[in-house]
Protein backbone atom coordinates (compact mmCIF):
# COMPACT_ATOMS: atom_id res chain seq x y z
CA UNK A 1 0.00 0.00 0.00
CA UNK A 2 1.84 2.97 -0.95
CA UNK A 3 2.07 6.16 1.41
CA UNK A 4 0.84 9.15 -0.56
CA UNK A 5 3.52 11.21 0.54
CA UNK A 6 2.62 14.29 2.21
CA UNK A 7 -0.55 13.55 2.76
CA UNK A 8 -0.47 12.22 6.36
CA UNK A 9 1.00 15.81 7.27
CA UNK A 10 -1.49 17.91 9.11
CA UNK A 11 -1.74 19.45 12.33
CA UNK A 12 2.12 20.17 14.07
CA UNK A 13 2.01 20.24 18.12
CA UNK A 14 5.64 21.71 19.47
CA UNK A 15 7.01 21.10 22.61
CA UNK A 16 10.69 21.58 23.90
CA UNK A 17 10.97 19.32 26.86
CA UNK A 18 13.83 17.69 28.89
CA UNK A 19 15.40 14.38 27.20
CA UNK A 20 13.59 11.68 29.43
CA UNK A 21 10.31 13.15 29.28
CA UNK A 22 8.61 11.76 26.07
CA UNK A 23 10.94 8.80 25.36
CA UNK A 24 8.98 5.11 25.33
CA UNK A 25 5.87 6.39 23.92
CA UNK A 26 4.97 8.70 20.83
CA UNK A 27 4.88 12.48 21.47
CA UNK A 28 2.25 12.58 18.84
CA UNK A 29 -0.27 9.93 20.95
CA UNK A 30 -1.82 12.45 23.33
CA UNK A 31 -4.17 14.42 20.80
CA UNK A 32 -3.54 12.29 18.04
CA UNK A 33 -5.97 9.55 16.53
CA UNK A 34 -4.67 6.04 15.46
CA UNK A 35 -4.43 5.29 11.98
CA UNK A 36 -4.15 1.45 10.80
CA UNK A 37 -0.91 1.30 9.34
CA UNK A 38 1.57 -1.20 8.77
CA UNK A 39 5.38 -1.67 9.67
CA UNK A 40 6.86 -0.79 6.64
CA UNK A 41 4.02 2.32 6.66
CA UNK A 42 5.49 3.62 9.24
CA UNK A 43 9.07 3.54 8.44
CA UNK A 44 8.64 4.84 4.62
CA UNK A 45 6.80 8.09 6.61
CA UNK A 46 9.90 8.61 8.80
CA UNK A 47 11.91 8.26 5.63
CA UNK A 48 10.07 10.97 3.66
CA UNK A 49 9.76 13.08 6.38
CA UNK A 50 13.51 13.01 6.94
CA UNK A 51 13.92 13.62 3.28
CA UNK A 52 12.34 16.93 3.53
CA UNK A 53 15.19 18.30 4.97
CA UNK A 54 17.20 17.25 2.07
CA UNK A 55 18.21 20.01 -0.36
CA UNK A 56 19.49 20.37 -3.39
CA UNK A 57 23.08 20.30 -3.80
CA UNK A 58 23.98 18.60 -0.66
CA UNK A 59 26.25 15.47 -0.14
CA UNK A 60 24.04 13.14 1.66
CA UNK A 61 24.72 10.11 3.84
CA UNK A 62 22.89 7.20 2.29
CA UNK A 63 21.79 4.74 4.91
CA UNK A 64 21.54 0.80 4.62
CA UNK A 65 18.45 -1.26 5.92
CA UNK A 66 14.78 -1.71 5.43
CA UNK A 67 13.87 2.31 7.07
CA UNK A 68 16.79 3.64 4.92
CA UNK A 69 16.02 1.91 1.86
CA UNK A 70 12.96 4.05 1.89
CA UNK A 71 14.15 7.12 1.77
CA UNK A 72 16.98 6.30 -1.26
CA UNK A 73 13.93 5.32 -3.06
CA UNK A 74 12.63 8.83 -2.20
CA UNK A 75 15.63 10.85 -2.86
CA UNK A 76 15.84 9.15 -6.30
CA UNK A 77 12.30 10.33 -6.86
CA UNK A 78 12.69 13.61 -6.13
CA UNK A 79 15.22 13.86 -8.66
CA UNK A 80 13.72 12.04 -10.72
CA UNK A 81 11.06 14.99 -10.75
CA UNK A 82 13.40 17.71 -10.80
CA UNK A 83 12.71 18.81 -7.09
CA UNK A 84 15.81 18.01 -6.14
CA UNK A 85 19.21 18.76 -8.36
CA UNK A 86 22.99 18.01 -7.82
CA UNK A 87 23.02 15.55 -4.95
CA UNK A 88 26.02 13.73 -4.06
CA UNK A 89 25.21 10.63 -2.36
CA UNK A 90 27.56 8.41 -0.15
CA UNK A 91 26.72 5.18 0.41
CA UNK A 92 27.23 3.19 3.92
CA UNK A 93 27.14 -0.60 2.48
CA UNK A 94 27.81 -2.09 -1.07
CA UNK A 95 24.26 -3.07 -0.77
CA UNK A 96 22.91 0.77 -0.43
CA UNK A 97 25.81 1.31 -3.36
CA UNK A 98 23.54 -1.18 -5.95
CA UNK A 99 20.44 0.28 -5.22
CA UNK A 100 21.67 4.18 -5.36
CA UNK A 101 23.03 3.03 -8.62
CA UNK A 102 20.18 1.52 -9.82
CA UNK A 103 18.16 4.48 -8.97
CA UNK A 104 20.92 6.77 -10.85
CA UNK A 105 21.65 8.93 -7.64
CA UNK A 106 25.40 10.14 -8.60
CA UNK A 107 27.46 8.96 -6.00
CA UNK A 108 30.89 9.56 -4.12
CA UNK A 109 33.11 8.38 -1.27
CA UNK A 110 34.28 9.94 2.11
CA UNK A 111 37.65 9.97 0.16
CA UNK A 112 36.55 12.50 -2.13
CA UNK A 113 33.39 14.02 -0.13
CA UNK A 114 35.00 14.03 3.51
CA UNK A 115 32.16 16.44 5.00
CA UNK A 116 28.96 15.12 4.60
CA UNK A 117 25.73 17.94 4.93
CA UNK A 118 23.37 15.17 6.10
CA UNK A 119 22.76 11.73 7.05
CA UNK A 120 19.70 9.36 6.70
CA UNK A 121 20.07 6.19 8.36
CA UNK A 122 17.71 3.75 10.21
CA UNK A 123 18.58 2.37 13.74
CA UNK A 124 17.76 -0.54 15.58
CA UNK A 125 17.60 0.80 18.83
CA UNK A 126 17.17 4.36 20.32
CA UNK A 127 17.61 5.71 23.66
CA UNK A 128 16.26 8.95 25.30
CA UNK A 129 19.20 10.65 24.99
CA UNK A 130 19.31 9.79 21.30
CA UNK A 131 21.95 6.99 21.53
CA UNK A 132 21.72 4.47 18.82
CA UNK A 133 21.90 0.45 18.89
CA UNK A 134 22.71 0.21 14.75
CA UNK A 135 24.07 -2.90 12.69
CA UNK A 136 21.91 -5.54 12.70
CA UNK A 137 21.87 -5.25 8.96
CA UNK A 138 25.87 -5.74 9.58
CA UNK A 139 27.05 -2.02 8.17
CA UNK A 140 27.57 -0.64 11.02
CA UNK A 141 31.54 0.36 10.35
CA UNK A 142 30.86 2.37 7.51
CA UNK A 143 28.08 3.55 8.68
CA UNK A 144 29.84 4.92 11.59
CA UNK A 145 32.53 5.96 9.49
CA UNK A 146 29.83 8.42 7.19
CA UNK A 147 27.69 9.61 10.14
CA UNK A 148 30.50 10.69 12.49
CA UNK A 149 31.57 12.61 8.94
CA UNK A 150 28.23 14.32 8.97
CA UNK A 151 27.30 17.41 10.05
CA UNK A 152 23.74 16.31 10.76
CA UNK A 153 22.39 13.12 10.86
CA UNK A 154 18.96 12.20 10.80
CA UNK A 155 17.77 8.90 12.54
CA UNK A 156 14.45 7.56 10.92
CA UNK A 157 12.69 4.53 12.64
CA UNK A 158 9.57 3.27 13.73
CA UNK A 159 8.36 3.20 17.35
CA UNK A 160 8.74 -0.23 18.08
CA UNK A 161 12.51 0.72 18.24
CA UNK A 162 12.47 3.32 21.17
CA UNK A 163 14.30 1.68 24.25
CA UNK A 164 14.66 3.13 27.69
CA UNK A 165 18.56 1.81 27.76
CA UNK A 166 20.32 0.69 24.97
CA UNK A 167 20.52 -3.49 24.89
CA UNK A 168 16.86 -2.78 26.16
CA UNK A 169 14.93 -4.79 23.37
CA UNK A 170 16.50 -7.68 24.32
CA UNK A 171 18.48 -7.65 20.51
CA UNK A 172 21.65 -7.83 19.59
CA UNK A 173 24.33 -5.05 19.91
CA UNK A 174 26.67 -6.01 17.36
CA UNK A 175 30.67 -6.24 17.12
CA UNK A 176 32.46 -6.30 14.33
CA UNK A 177 35.79 -8.52 14.48
CA UNK A 178 38.58 -9.42 12.82
CA UNK A 179 38.06 -13.34 11.83
CA UNK A 180 41.41 -14.35 13.37
CA UNK A 181 40.38 -15.84 16.75
CA UNK A 182 37.12 -14.49 17.09
CA UNK A 183 36.13 -17.38 19.42
CA UNK A 184 38.85 -15.26 21.65
CA UNK A 185 37.84 -11.67 21.26
CA UNK A 186 33.89 -13.12 21.80
CA UNK A 187 35.27 -14.35 25.45
CA UNK A 188 36.99 -10.96 26.33
CA UNK A 189 33.91 -9.55 24.89
CA UNK A 190 31.54 -11.23 27.40
CA UNK A 191 33.81 -11.33 30.02
CA UNK A 192 34.12 -7.32 29.89
CA UNK A 193 29.98 -7.13 30.48
CA UNK A 194 29.48 -10.25 32.41
CA UNK A 195 27.83 -7.95 35.14
CA UNK A 196 24.94 -6.87 32.64
CA UNK A 197 24.90 -10.94 32.01
CA UNK A 198 26.34 -10.73 28.50
CA UNK A 199 25.77 -13.76 25.93
CA UNK A 200 27.83 -13.25 22.73
CA UNK A 201 27.18 -15.04 19.40
CA UNK A 202 28.97 -15.35 16.49
CA UNK A 203 26.16 -14.08 13.54
CA UNK A 204 25.52 -16.34 10.88
CA UNK A 205 23.59 -16.11 7.50
CA UNK A 206 20.27 -17.28 8.11
CA UNK A 207 19.74 -18.86 4.52
CA UNK A 208 23.19 -20.42 4.50
CA UNK A 209 24.34 -21.21 8.42
CA UNK A 210 27.88 -20.06 7.25
CA UNK A 211 29.14 -17.40 8.94
CA UNK A 212 28.30 -14.01 8.38
CA UNK A 213 31.11 -11.76 6.35
CA UNK A 214 31.07 -7.92 6.83
CA UNK A 215 31.79 -5.73 3.73
CA UNK A 216 35.02 -5.57 5.00
CA UNK A 217 35.60 -9.27 5.44
CA UNK A 218 35.07 -9.55 8.92
CA UNK A 219 32.67 -11.43 11.71
CA UNK A 220 29.96 -10.27 13.98
CA UNK A 221 29.86 -10.49 17.22
CA UNK A 222 26.13 -10.10 18.55
CA UNK A 223 26.39 -9.68 22.71
CA UNK A 224 23.05 -9.56 24.79
CA UNK A 225 22.37 -7.92 27.90
CA UNK A 226 20.31 -8.88 30.81
CA UNK A 227 20.69 -5.20 32.29
CA UNK A 228 22.19 -1.86 31.83
CA UNK A 229 25.57 -1.92 30.76
CA UNK A 230 26.45 1.69 32.55
CA UNK A 231 28.24 4.72 31.23
CA UNK A 232 28.16 4.16 27.24
CA UNK A 233 30.90 5.59 26.56
CA UNK A 234 32.95 3.84 28.96
CA UNK A 235 31.60 0.67 27.77
CA UNK A 236 32.76 2.02 24.37
CA UNK A 237 36.24 2.62 25.20
CA UNK A 238 36.85 -0.64 26.66
CA UNK A 239 35.34 -2.44 24.24
CA UNK A 240 37.58 -0.41 21.41
CA UNK A 241 40.78 -1.49 23.82
CA UNK A 242 40.66 -4.87 23.04
CA UNK A 243 42.65 -6.11 20.06
CA UNK A 244 41.04 -8.00 17.75
CA UNK A 245 37.71 -5.49 17.84
CA UNK A 246 37.33 -3.34 15.01
CA UNK A 247 33.91 -1.45 15.72
CA UNK A 248 31.01 -1.64 17.85
CA UNK A 249 27.59 -0.82 16.83
CA UNK A 250 26.59 1.73 19.56
CA UNK A 251 26.96 5.57 17.97
CA UNK A 252 27.11 7.22 20.92
CA UNK A 253 26.09 11.35 20.84
CA UNK A 254 26.42 10.82 16.64
CA UNK A 255 22.22 11.46 15.90
CA UNK A 256 21.28 14.93 15.93
CA UNK A 257 17.45 14.33 15.28
CA UNK A 258 15.19 11.28 16.05
CA UNK A 259 12.05 10.95 13.60
CA UNK A 260 10.00 8.64 15.30
CA UNK A 261 6.88 7.13 12.87
CA UNK A 262 4.25 5.69 15.18
CA UNK A 263 0.84 4.46 15.01
CA UNK A 264 -0.63 7.83 16.18
CA UNK A 265 1.53 10.63 14.25
CA UNK A 266 5.18 11.86 13.88
CA UNK A 267 7.64 12.85 16.20
CA UNK A 268 10.69 14.56 15.56
CA UNK A 269 13.29 14.73 18.14
CA UNK A 270 16.29 17.13 17.56
CA UNK A 271 19.50 18.27 19.32
CA UNK A 272 19.20 21.72 20.80
CA UNK A 273 22.46 22.17 23.20
CA UNK A 274 21.43 19.60 26.30
CA UNK A 275 18.00 19.62 25.43
CA UNK A 276 15.94 17.84 23.39
CA UNK A 277 13.23 20.05 20.74
CA UNK A 278 10.15 17.54 20.34
CA UNK A 279 8.15 18.61 17.68
CA UNK A 280 4.81 16.30 16.87
CA UNK A 281 2.26 15.11 14.03
CA UNK A 282 -0.80 13.73 13.78
CA UNK A 283 -2.51 11.64 11.12
CA UNK A 284 -6.09 12.92 12.43
CA UNK A 285 -6.95 15.45 9.78
CA UNK A 286 -5.73 13.36 6.60
CA UNK A 287 -6.93 14.30 3.69
CA UNK A 288 -6.09 11.43 1.55
CA UNK A 289 -6.01 7.58 3.19
CA UNK A 290 -2.90 5.22 2.97
CA UNK B 1 79.01 -15.28 12.39
CA UNK B 2 77.50 -17.61 14.74
CA UNK B 3 77.06 -16.83 18.16
CA UNK B 4 77.96 -19.46 20.70
CA UNK B 5 75.50 -18.91 23.71
CA UNK B 6 75.56 -18.83 26.36
CA UNK B 7 79.09 -17.70 25.89
CA UNK B 8 78.56 -14.34 25.87
CA UNK B 9 77.23 -14.58 29.27
CA UNK B 10 79.60 -13.83 32.23
CA UNK B 11 79.77 -10.99 34.69
CA UNK B 12 76.67 -9.46 36.08
CA UNK B 13 75.94 -6.32 37.91
CA UNK B 14 72.44 -5.72 39.43
CA UNK B 15 70.45 -2.54 40.17
CA UNK B 16 67.03 -0.74 40.90
CA UNK B 17 66.27 2.44 39.84
CA UNK B 18 63.08 4.81 38.20
CA UNK B 19 62.39 3.76 34.69
CA UNK B 20 63.91 7.03 33.25
CA UNK B 21 67.82 6.54 35.15
CA UNK B 22 69.44 4.22 32.93
CA UNK B 23 67.39 4.65 29.54
CA UNK B 24 68.39 6.21 26.22
CA UNK B 25 72.28 3.98 26.90
CA UNK B 26 72.87 0.40 28.04
CA UNK B 27 73.20 -0.22 31.41
CA UNK B 28 76.02 -2.59 31.09
CA UNK B 29 77.85 0.36 29.87
CA UNK B 30 79.53 1.73 32.96
CA UNK B 31 81.69 -1.39 33.59
CA UNK B 32 81.83 -3.17 30.62
CA UNK B 33 84.74 -3.62 27.49
CA UNK B 34 83.00 -3.04 24.01
CA UNK B 35 82.39 -6.30 21.45
CA UNK B 36 82.92 -5.87 17.98
CA UNK B 37 78.64 -7.05 17.28
CA UNK B 38 76.86 -6.90 14.15
CA UNK B 39 73.36 -5.29 14.67
CA UNK B 40 72.07 -9.17 13.87
CA UNK B 41 74.44 -10.18 16.88
CA UNK B 42 72.88 -7.97 19.27
CA UNK B 43 69.17 -9.37 18.06
CA UNK B 44 70.70 -12.94 18.40
CA UNK B 45 71.53 -12.34 21.84
CA UNK B 46 68.89 -10.69 23.17
CA UNK B 47 66.67 -13.50 22.15
CA UNK B 48 68.88 -16.04 23.29
CA UNK B 49 68.80 -14.95 26.97
CA UNK B 50 64.86 -14.19 26.08
CA UNK B 51 64.38 -17.89 25.51
CA UNK B 52 66.11 -18.92 28.61
CA UNK B 53 62.79 -18.03 30.55
CA UNK B 54 61.01 -20.25 28.11
CA UNK B 55 60.09 -23.92 30.42
CA UNK B 56 59.11 -27.24 29.40
CA UNK B 57 55.30 -27.32 29.68
CA UNK B 58 55.18 -23.76 28.55
CA UNK B 59 52.69 -21.68 26.01
CA UNK B 60 54.81 -19.48 24.44
CA UNK B 61 53.73 -16.31 22.12
CA UNK B 62 56.06 -16.52 19.00
CA UNK B 63 56.92 -12.61 18.81
CA UNK B 64 57.49 -11.65 14.46
CA UNK B 65 60.66 -9.84 12.73
CA UNK B 66 64.47 -10.48 13.01
CA UNK B 67 64.75 -10.18 16.38
CA UNK B 68 61.80 -12.68 17.25
CA UNK B 69 62.96 -15.16 14.05
CA UNK B 70 65.82 -15.74 16.53
CA UNK B 71 63.98 -16.63 19.62
CA UNK B 72 61.84 -19.26 17.83
CA UNK B 73 64.78 -20.62 16.46
CA UNK B 74 65.91 -21.03 19.20
CA UNK B 75 63.21 -22.40 21.15
CA UNK B 76 63.07 -25.02 17.93
CA UNK B 77 67.05 -25.70 18.51
CA UNK B 78 66.22 -26.70 22.55
CA UNK B 79 63.22 -28.43 21.44
CA UNK B 80 65.52 -30.72 18.84
CA UNK B 81 68.17 -30.87 21.73
CA UNK B 82 65.54 -31.86 24.37
CA UNK B 83 66.24 -29.43 26.97
CA UNK B 84 62.48 -28.19 26.23
CA UNK B 85 59.39 -30.59 26.03
CA UNK B 86 55.98 -29.68 25.59
CA UNK B 87 55.79 -26.24 24.50
CA UNK B 88 52.70 -24.97 22.35
CA UNK B 89 53.46 -22.12 20.38
CA UNK B 90 51.11 -19.11 19.68
CA UNK B 91 52.28 -17.52 16.37
CA UNK B 92 51.56 -13.80 16.16
CA UNK B 93 51.44 -14.05 11.96
CA UNK B 94 51.38 -16.20 8.97
CA UNK B 95 55.17 -15.53 8.53
CA UNK B 96 56.03 -16.71 11.70
CA UNK B 97 53.53 -19.55 12.03
CA UNK B 98 55.33 -20.84 9.25
CA UNK B 99 58.68 -20.74 10.18
CA UNK B 100 57.25 -22.80 13.75
CA UNK B 101 55.84 -24.97 11.36
CA UNK B 102 59.07 -25.83 9.54
CA UNK B 103 60.77 -26.18 12.68
CA UNK B 104 58.53 -28.75 13.73
CA UNK B 105 57.65 -26.57 16.47
CA UNK B 106 54.07 -27.66 18.14
CA UNK B 107 51.29 -24.76 17.53
CA UNK B 108 47.83 -23.74 18.58
CA UNK B 109 46.13 -20.55 18.67
CA UNK B 110 44.39 -17.97 20.97
CA UNK B 111 40.81 -19.85 20.63
CA UNK B 112 42.24 -22.87 21.53
CA UNK B 113 44.78 -21.36 24.51
CA UNK B 114 43.23 -18.18 25.50
CA UNK B 115 46.27 -17.38 28.20
CA UNK B 116 49.88 -17.66 27.22
CA UNK B 117 52.21 -17.86 29.70
CA UNK B 118 55.40 -15.90 28.27
CA UNK B 119 55.32 -14.49 24.92
CA UNK B 120 58.95 -13.19 23.22
CA UNK B 121 58.88 -10.17 20.44
CA UNK B 122 61.00 -7.50 19.01
CA UNK B 123 59.68 -3.87 19.12
CA UNK B 124 60.64 -1.01 16.91
CA UNK B 125 60.94 1.45 19.88
CA UNK B 126 61.34 1.23 23.15
CA UNK B 127 60.59 4.42 25.37
CA UNK B 128 61.85 5.00 29.65
CA UNK B 129 58.82 3.60 30.54
CA UNK B 130 58.75 -0.03 28.77
CA UNK B 131 55.83 1.47 26.07
CA UNK B 132 56.59 0.06 22.83
CA UNK B 133 55.86 1.01 19.30
CA UNK B 134 55.74 -2.20 16.93
CA UNK B 135 54.43 -3.42 13.72
CA UNK B 136 56.85 -1.63 11.32
CA UNK B 137 56.91 -5.72 10.17
CA UNK B 138 52.77 -5.12 9.92
CA UNK B 139 52.10 -7.62 12.43
CA UNK B 140 51.17 -5.47 14.96
CA UNK B 141 46.93 -6.08 15.18
CA UNK B 142 48.17 -10.21 15.89
CA UNK B 143 51.25 -9.32 18.20
CA UNK B 144 48.74 -7.44 20.22
CA UNK B 145 45.80 -9.61 20.34
CA UNK B 146 48.56 -12.43 21.87
CA UNK B 147 50.64 -10.22 23.67
CA UNK B 148 47.64 -8.98 25.86
CA UNK B 149 46.75 -12.61 27.04
CA UNK B 150 49.89 -13.06 28.21
CA UNK B 151 51.07 -13.37 31.66
CA UNK B 152 54.61 -12.15 30.66
CA UNK B 153 55.62 -10.89 27.89
CA UNK B 154 59.50 -10.14 26.98
CA UNK B 155 59.96 -7.72 24.67
CA UNK B 156 64.20 -8.25 22.59
CA UNK B 157 66.02 -5.32 20.85
CA UNK B 158 69.14 -4.13 20.08
CA UNK B 159 69.96 -0.95 21.84
CA UNK B 160 69.10 1.14 18.66
CA UNK B 161 65.42 0.68 19.81
CA UNK B 162 66.05 2.58 22.73
CA UNK B 163 63.99 5.81 22.62
CA UNK B 164 63.29 9.04 24.63
CA UNK B 165 59.88 8.91 23.71
CA UNK B 166 57.37 7.28 21.69
CA UNK B 167 57.81 8.52 17.92
CA UNK B 168 61.29 9.37 19.34
CA UNK B 169 63.36 7.54 16.92
CA UNK B 170 62.06 9.60 13.36
CA UNK B 171 60.08 6.00 12.28
CA UNK B 172 56.79 5.43 11.60
CA UNK B 173 54.13 4.42 14.12
CA UNK B 174 51.62 1.99 11.99
CA UNK B 175 48.13 2.22 12.64
CA UNK B 176 45.78 -0.59 10.61
CA UNK B 177 42.75 0.58 8.83
CA UNK B 178 40.29 -1.22 7.06
CA UNK B 179 40.59 -0.39 3.38
CA UNK B 180 37.41 1.63 3.08
CA UNK B 181 37.97 5.11 2.41
CA UNK B 182 41.54 4.72 3.76
CA UNK B 183 42.66 7.96 2.98
CA UNK B 184 39.67 9.12 5.04
CA UNK B 185 40.94 7.49 8.02
CA UNK B 186 44.58 9.13 6.76
CA UNK B 187 43.43 12.97 6.91
CA UNK B 188 41.85 12.28 10.15
CA UNK B 189 44.46 10.35 12.27
CA UNK B 190 46.81 13.54 10.94
CA UNK B 191 44.23 15.98 11.98
CA UNK B 192 44.28 14.19 15.84
CA UNK B 193 48.28 14.25 16.19
CA UNK B 194 48.54 18.07 14.28
CA UNK B 195 49.94 19.66 17.40
CA UNK B 196 52.71 17.17 17.37
CA UNK B 197 53.69 17.85 13.87
CA UNK B 198 51.87 14.90 12.35
CA UNK B 199 52.57 12.93 8.62
CA UNK B 200 50.66 10.42 7.43
CA UNK B 201 51.58 7.65 4.77
CA UNK B 202 49.74 4.64 3.15
CA UNK B 203 52.18 1.85 3.32
CA UNK B 204 53.43 0.13 0.36
CA UNK B 205 55.53 -3.20 -0.55
CA UNK B 206 59.24 -2.02 -1.32
CA UNK B 207 59.59 -4.34 -3.99
CA UNK B 208 56.29 -3.88 -5.95
CA UNK B 209 54.83 -1.04 -4.76
CA UNK B 210 51.96 -2.22 -4.54
CA UNK B 211 49.92 -1.05 -1.35
CA UNK B 212 50.85 -3.67 1.87
CA UNK B 213 47.94 -5.57 3.12
CA UNK B 214 48.23 -7.16 6.58
CA UNK B 215 47.51 -10.85 7.67
CA UNK B 216 43.88 -9.54 8.15
CA UNK B 217 43.27 -7.69 4.91
CA UNK B 218 43.68 -4.32 5.95
CA UNK B 219 45.81 -1.32 5.18
CA UNK B 220 48.44 0.03 7.13
CA UNK B 221 48.98 4.19 7.86
CA UNK B 222 52.50 5.02 9.04
CA UNK B 223 52.52 7.99 11.29
CA UNK B 224 55.23 10.48 11.61
CA UNK B 225 56.05 12.98 14.42
CA UNK B 226 58.36 16.01 14.98
CA UNK B 227 57.42 16.43 18.45
CA UNK B 228 55.66 14.13 21.73
CA UNK B 229 52.31 13.23 21.19
CA UNK B 230 51.73 13.81 25.05
CA UNK B 231 49.31 11.45 27.08
CA UNK B 232 49.92 7.78 25.44
CA UNK B 233 46.70 6.23 26.73
CA UNK B 234 44.73 9.42 25.99
CA UNK B 235 46.21 9.67 22.17
CA UNK B 236 45.18 5.60 22.05
CA UNK B 237 41.92 5.74 23.57
CA UNK B 238 41.51 8.89 20.40
CA UNK B 239 43.06 6.98 17.38
CA UNK B 240 40.84 3.84 18.45
CA UNK B 241 37.25 6.09 18.65
CA UNK B 242 38.09 6.51 15.10
CA UNK B 243 35.72 4.46 12.94
CA UNK B 244 37.62 2.71 10.23
CA UNK B 245 40.75 2.29 12.79
CA UNK B 246 41.56 -1.09 13.65
CA UNK B 247 44.05 -0.90 16.12
CA UNK B 248 47.49 0.78 16.48
CA UNK B 249 51.56 0.09 17.10
CA UNK B 250 51.69 1.57 20.60
CA UNK B 251 52.07 -1.13 23.06
CA UNK B 252 51.29 0.62 26.57
CA UNK B 253 52.20 -1.12 29.25
CA UNK B 254 52.13 -4.72 27.91
CA UNK B 255 55.89 -5.48 28.10
CA UNK B 256 56.38 -6.84 31.64
CA UNK B 257 60.30 -7.16 30.46
CA UNK B 258 62.75 -5.86 28.10
CA UNK B 259 66.22 -7.45 26.90
CA UNK B 260 68.58 -4.90 25.39
CA UNK B 261 71.47 -6.30 24.08
CA UNK B 262 74.41 -3.57 23.22
CA UNK B 263 77.82 -3.43 22.00
CA UNK B 264 79.03 -3.47 25.65
CA UNK B 265 76.98 -6.27 27.36
CA UNK B 266 72.96 -7.40 28.16
CA UNK B 267 70.52 -4.91 30.17
CA UNK B 268 67.59 -6.45 31.30
CA UNK B 269 64.53 -4.38 32.56
CA UNK B 270 61.61 -5.72 34.89
CA UNK B 271 58.50 -3.94 35.77
CA UNK B 272 57.96 -4.61 39.68
CA UNK B 273 54.97 -2.32 40.50
CA UNK B 274 55.81 0.89 39.52
CA UNK B 275 59.67 0.41 39.17
CA UNK B 276 61.83 -1.21 36.88
CA UNK B 277 64.48 -3.55 38.16
CA UNK B 278 67.39 -3.60 36.02
CA UNK B 279 70.11 -6.11 35.78
CA UNK B 280 73.08 -5.80 33.68
CA UNK B 281 75.41 -8.29 32.05
CA UNK B 282 79.24 -8.09 30.62
CA UNK B 283 81.06 -9.23 27.77
CA UNK B 284 84.29 -8.47 28.89
CA UNK B 285 85.10 -12.39 30.27
CA UNK B 286 83.72 -13.77 27.52
CA UNK B 287 85.85 -17.24 27.34
CA UNK B 288 84.57 -17.74 23.51
CA UNK B 289 84.56 -15.22 21.12
CA UNK B 290 81.47 -14.71 18.99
Amino acid sequence: MAVAYPHFLVSENHATVEPPKLMGSSAASASCTSVNLTQDDLKKIAAYKAVERVESGMVVGLGTGSTAKHAVDRIAQLLQQGKLKDIVGIPTSKKTHEQAVSLGIPLSDLDSHPVIDLAIDGADEVDPDLNLVKGRGGSLLREKMVESASKKFIVIVDESKLVNHIGGSGLAMPVEVIPFCWKHSLDRLVSLFADAGCEGKLRKCADTGKVYVTDNGNYIIDLYFDREIGDLNVASDTILRLPGIVEHGMFIGLATSVIVAGVDGITVKTKVGSELEVDSFCYNDLRNGF
